[in-house]
């Protein structure tokens, strides 16, 4: 039996006879012979079959995407794709047609370059997909997400599984979906937030990666009602400054992943990776207000811009953390500036002009909670179960999260942050 | 500046003056001197207060789960647990309380064993996680999808993040949670099913690591409304046997996972980490039906720990394949068995007595959809996303899935699978 070779594979099987197997992704026919372009997950290999045979005839009856085997033998040729291509065997060219499309696809997988709107390649995603410059991002994303976790397992993290399902809308209030709960009300969880605080208490560093769910009911480029959130909490810490130590491992982290494994997708895209400065440079809110001219208590998605472009004249770095944003706009779990209350001890990090990552320390004392909440003019009864934890015992801890999808949309510089999320769902949305 | 050092790193320390901080977990008074036990990320500490001091009056004070710093000097004491303590430096003993607790634990963290009942475990879950018995589980849980992860990166899988909320409660009908989506019904998605196969046709190989939802309306020891569902998919598959040894990789990468990352957690609990033999046994269901006497078109959990006990004795194996389950107990996308179209190319792994994993090959071809699903007296319309996949060519694949705390309950021997897992949702629980 011949076993499968990938197209990546070839070049060490020269001479000899294997089976090529993936999707017809181009037919291209001469005079005198067909060229066949097999798609594989590694990528194209060129197959050659004359004409004026049987196998020939057919050849030019296979339809893109069909999915297909090609036995040959591996020949090196200069003039093929990569150097190698895949003759006919002495016995006569081999394709077996394992399944056949029913349709023609939305737009032209074989194609360099994608001419096709957003919504057309959003509305066939389980085969615009295929096209490679579209599949490329997710590729970035999967070494992403694996170089967040080692850099954090190497740090003494646990990974945890959270409820996605609260039964309080409590953490921001707004935009969270509502849900039947075997009759009873119930929440899609914005973020593990509570959870991974209180599992500080019990592994001191701890990590999640996964789904959280946003009621948006804004229809923006960079906004999703479910994204991926990769999150991470830690205690024992003196201040924020600890956790911005800890994002910077983890991004170098997540950029060294993405060139270790996801290179031919870095190659395929153009992407420019990042560097990550040994210090990620860094600017207080107050500071960032006066060198816009602003007096605000936040900055808006221009300022960020704004500023991103300053850090880079200014340090040479595409990251940049402003850090004391005011307390008014951070939730109730945040730890004031010790020096200046109004500050508080949080932080942003802006990559290529945009918030990628929010993080901070936390209260860890329960009086200070209650007090937070009081303050805030809200019971503690719908806290009761997160709270619990600080009554307990909890060290000074913080965390951040990290927005999978968005960070590779500025890691590819793409316009959407849809063509870095596998089947988006937004405000209008909801399939595929 | 003394830099904090953890429990397992100490005995490098021998003659140090050292930090080390942590959870006192437990005090014991003396004539003459207090013991400290404090407790991090990596173990016990012994801390020596001497009394007729300050700080000794002061240790005697500290109520356990308070939050604190000890600074002393490394001293090798064969009496002391570990064979490490730490003494007062020649200053003096320094004790710093970084957070005290407000309130008594509902279990006393400190005693070797659990007496707590599972409600009040599950109640009090943000400080009864902190029992190292109860917190070790969920070590072995990140230590088993890590090992899941890397096995099948080996296998040149891409992980994929889909959506948790789908617009059709299709794949089973029952047991969905009802969502209100911007005004719209929608539904907590019960499996990545559709999506993996459909990337399948984009990365050949896929996998996801994350939740999945069923109203489950019964309350059991094994089922639970959220779970950590571990999923692959992949294509250029001859049949289920092809998925069947990806299981047997990923199981054996599992098992090698939790040996190397969480040890500690092994020991603690005395867990007996399966052998995965080369071969996994199996039995094709009508073998199993014909053994146990029966003709029934499922297996009883009573089955299920009958047929685990004969391969248990049989092949000394701790797994077993059960193929070949009846196509009218599989979903409509399952492939038939080809010379039996009765059965199917399915299977279930039995680990323990327990249904740990089912998989098996799928249907590939448009038009074997639609005549299943019209078998079935389902209209195509619902699927019209998941099948647009298939119309544009799709190799034969298959795939599985592995429930992820059921896997640690197994492997720990539990009785419950609340406890393996973190904050449990089920019909009547949704707090903590």
């Amino acid at each position: 039996m011949i076993h499968r070779v990938l197209a990546s594979e070839l070049s060490a099987h020269v001479g000899e006879t294997v089976q090529v197997s993936g999707w017809l992704h181009r037919r291209r026919e001469l005079k005198h012979v067909t060229f066949l372009i097999l798609r594989d997950r590694t990528g194209l290999t060129q197959a050659v079959v004359p004409g004026g045979t049987e196998e020939g005839g057919r050849a030019q009856d296979i339809p893109e995407e069909t999915v297909v085997s090609f036995t040959g033998v591996v020949t090196a040729n200069e003039q093929a794709p990569g150097g190698i291509e895949l003759l006919a065997p002495p016995s006569g060219p081999q394709i077996e047609v394992l399944s056949s499309p029913a349709a023609t696809p939305p737009l032209d997988v074989y194609r360099p370059t994608v001419t096709a709107s957003l919504p057309t390649i959003l509305d066939g995603a389980p085969v615009t997909l295929r096209h490679p410059r579209l599949s490329a991002p997710f590729q970035l994303t999967a070494a992403s997400i694996a170089g967040f976790r080692t850099a954090l397992d190497t740090l003494g993290f646990t990974e945890i599984h959270t409820p996605k399902i609260v039964g309080s809308a409590t953490e921001s209030g707004a935009n969270v979906f509502a849900l039947d709960w075997f009759g009873r009300p119930a929440y899609l969880a914005q973020s593990p937030q509570f959870f991974k605080q209180a599992m500080v208490g019990v592994f001191e560093r701890v990590y999640e990666t996964g789904p959280v769910f946003r009621a948006e009911p804004s229809d923006t480029a960079r906004h999703l009602a479910q994204y991926t959130s990769l999150d991470a909490e830690f205690g024992f810490i003196t201040d924020h400054r600890d956790v911005m130590a800890v994002v910077r491992e983890v991004l170098a982290g997540m950029v060294g992943a993405v060139a270790e494994r996801a290179a031919p997708a870095v190659e395929l895209l153009g992407v420019r990776l990042p560097k990550v400065p040994e210090k990620i440079p860094e600017i207080h809110f107050s500071e960032a207000m006066a060198m816009l001219g602003l007096d605000e208590p936040d900055l808006s998605p221009a300022d960020e811009r704004t500023l991103s472009e300053w850090a880079l004249r200014e340090y040479h770095s595409e990251f940049l953390f402003v850090t004391g944003y005011p307390m008014v706009k951070r939730p109730f779990y945040t730890h004031a500036e010790p020096e200046r209350p109004k500050y508080s001890n949080s932080f942003d990090l802006l990559f290529r002009g945009l918030e990628l990552i929010t993080g901070g320390q936390r209260l860890h004392k329960y009086e200070d909670y209650v007090a937070a909440l009081a303050a805030r003019g809200e019971s503690t009864e719908p806290y009761e179960g997160y709270l619990s934890a600080f009554k307990h015992g909890m060290p000074p801890h913080g965390g951040f999260a990290l927005g999978l999808e968005r960070w590779t949309m500025r890691l590819t510089e793409a316009d959407n942050l849809r063509r870095t999320t596998l089947f988006p769902r937004d405000l209008h949305r909801l399939t595929p």
